[in-house]
């Protein structure tokens, strides 16, 4: 891409409504537009980051054996009475009537949804596990939406629900997707831990929140410091091994971990001290067991292989794709802008133009940009006619992983100058030596 | 994917309340489900489909140098208010109010917020020609939803819009999405032709509907025959060429063609009779150019070479991506179901095992479905213990372009039957000559 065809509205101005880093780079490389309170446009540069979170949600949950399908944003009032959530759920929920007077809501979930579409279909356990997720837009009607993307009222979530004859396979089916989590937030550049969360009335062990360390997470955290180094499941993992996963999570829940909300005191102390962190974190992802909760008020139940019908047991598993995005900036930032973990980032190569115009410089650039995207990479060439220090600024602050810098004086020597961008360490190199070290 | 543990939930009866043959169809195929009346989800069969039509209008978007971006599906009724068209769009706009009582409308449409992006950010002509995108859900509250995803409330829809510095900057963008759509619609199977469309206060002649010919269209259509036989720009069209996209406009606008709303008898008959097509029409694509229609009331203005202010010239272009799925459907299937064109099945090969249990069948099939798959195939492996006949019907219904029969008396001479869905035509071969045919 080139940046003199593309629309990155940088602006120069720290934005006065940020108040967190995140949300004030995000508004600076022209990732997100605010539309109304606390509802975004994704502008071209955060649109690529936030389709290559999607990507890694998507194939994670591929391969954890969820299918994919989209649901639709507007619902109808009708489906939330038969759970009685439509006057239980608050004034977040935005209700609507439509031109015949129907009450309608902007979905801010989709147990009752997705339970609707089993039931109509799923007759037999010979059917199940079965587990649908779908990456939608949501909208909750937050009193104070604030931090961006962080925390707005229109986001993207990832729902995942799954569907089990008995809760030892709804067991498995929570398993699964506690260990898709782990792979994919690893593959997102973030080391997330998981938290026992609240299962209020359902009781029972299965509710983890996914929390990541940054200062300026929203809620205060305590767990075994052994966490940041414990493994990820591998890419081979059988997902279809009861021991296996069990075992997974076992060890991911074998050490203390606990949110503020769930915090035991004498617990955390009894972890050695010199184990015990404490810190600021942000809830990236939740995963929780229902039980029976929503399939018998709905009636969502198959025929068990001792000809009864049994109500299903289900799940559901959510992670909020925008607000990854800011989350993963609180994870990895520096004074002068964002570092993207290569997964996500916008563009893999940022090629600079020193001095657009001059024959020399621009014939190192088209050459490099050329090459470099005939080997697949995503490439932003910086072909403006903006001064040098301004291009280093916007390449620094838009976070892109790798600069290739092409000046008059090094080109003259058929040399460009290769920056990474989150060491900052620099490099001169032949042209083909910075050609070749990024074409595998 | 096996069928065991995918959700493609296939109805044996014809669903009464279908009617026209895509609707039947995709409800049938277990492709779409009615939420709400004109609300449907996309089942993941459905899904499969919709995401390779968007992954096709993307990468002609792209190719033709627009950009994507995501706005969001709420808009504030404030924006709507300063183009006018708050008070003009009836009641087809659905109109919520938030918790603070703020007016606030689901977008059937996004020229305000698109110009309102535009005028926060671009302030020279040398950030012109600029051609923004998104593919996003709208809402239109049609009184009478119909015919399923070909005329429903809650739909998706890729719009772009162009902004120019002048009116021959402006045809020039036009020509590009002109272009553009006649390789996007190519590439789905489809010969679209483009038909002269009202202006209405605008004037001038830069509004196109793109019409596919389908019995069951909802719009009588006339044009030259010579149409259906035009050559498509091909993929190495240079859209940065004036002078080239304008002589694949002047060709494509040469002959007559027109809606019945902008039919006229006496220069339809100047055509000569042989050549004189008439037939019913569905409408898939629709470009205008709009001049400064929204750009003056919106004050969206850049700085030309001239140093003084202009309002930007721009066009809009959209395409209703799940309106695209039924349109292909009822351009492609026959009596047994769907026939899709390879380049948006939902699998490239359906694998039938004839008899799921017999060893030498799982055996083979399992053979032949991981070597496809490693080639990078979409493979969906009919594994289930259904009879054959009711796999061979569900395969026919859904359309994969390729069926892979293995049964018992074929296996045990080392072959299967590969079965062309469109022609019928079937050919008895070795199991490694099967799989080599589509390893390429």
């Amino acid at each position: 891409m080139r940046l003199s065809r593309y629309f990155m509205p940088i602006l120069k101005e720290n934005p006065k409504e940020a108040e967190i880093v995140s949300h004030r780079l995000m508004l600076r490389a022209g990732m997100i537009r605010q539309q109304s309170q606390g509802i975004y446009s994704w502008l071209p540069l955060g649109k690529r980051v936030l389709d290559k979170v999607n990507a890694i949600i998507r194939e994670e949950q591929n391969r954890a054996g969820a299918i994919e399908l989209s649901m639709p944003t507007l619902q109808s009032a009708e489906l939330w009475q038969e759970s009685g959530r439509y006057d239980a759920y608050g004034k977040e929920m935005l209700r609507i009537k439509d031109r015949q007077d129907r009450p309608m809501l902007y979905g801010p979930t989709n147990e009752e949804m997705v339970t609707d579409i089993f039931r109509s279909s799923i007759k037999s356990y010979k059917d199940l596990p079965l587990n649908l997720y779908h990456i939608q837009l949501k909208f909750r009607d937050e009193i104070r939406p604030r931090f961006g993307t962080m925390r707005s009222r229109e986001f993207m979530m990832k729902d995942a629900y799954s569907f089990d004859l008995t809760p030892e396979g709804a067991e498995h089916s929570y398993n699964k997707m506690f260990a898709a989590y782990l792979r994919t937030f690893d593959r997102l550049g973030l080391r997330a831990i998981p938290m026992r969360a609240d299962t209020g009335p359902i009781g029972g062990k299965l509710s983890h929140e996914f929390i990541i360390l940054a200062d300026t997470g929203e809620s205060e955290v305590f767990c075994h410091k052994d966490f940041v180094d414990f493994d990820i499941p591998g890419e081979h993992t059988d997902f279809d091994s009861v021991e296996g996963l069990q075992a997974i999570f076992d060890k991911w829940t074998s050490l203390y971990a606990a949110t503020s909300e769930m915090h035991d005191e004498a617990a955390f102390n009894a972890v050695p001290e010199g184990d015990r962190l404490s810190a600021r974190g942000i809830e990236v992802g939740h995963i929780f067991y229902f039980g029976t909760k929503y399939s018998e008020p709905m009636g969502a139940k198959v025929q068990g292989p001792d000809g009864k019908e049994h109500f299903v047991h289900m799940g559901s598993y959510g992670i909020g794709p925008t607000r990854l995005v800011p989350a993963i900036i609180e994870a990895s930032h520096d004074d002068n802008g964002i570092i993207w973990p290569a997964s996500v980032a916008p563009f893999d190569i940022v090629v600079i133009n020193m001095k657009a115009g001059d024959q020399a410089c621009d014939d190192t650039c088209e050459l490099i940009y050329a090459a470099l995207t005939k080997a697949g990479k995503d490439v932003l060439y910086d072909d403006t006619d903006d001064r040098a220090g301004t291009k280093f600024a916007t390449a620094d602050l838009i976070g892109v992983p790798v600069q290739i810098i092409a000046g008059p004086r090094a080109v003259a020597n058929g040399e460009v100058e290769v920056k990474d961008r989150k060491t900052g360490a620099r490099e001169t190199m032949t042209i083909e030596a910075a050609i070749n070290r990024f074409v595998a």
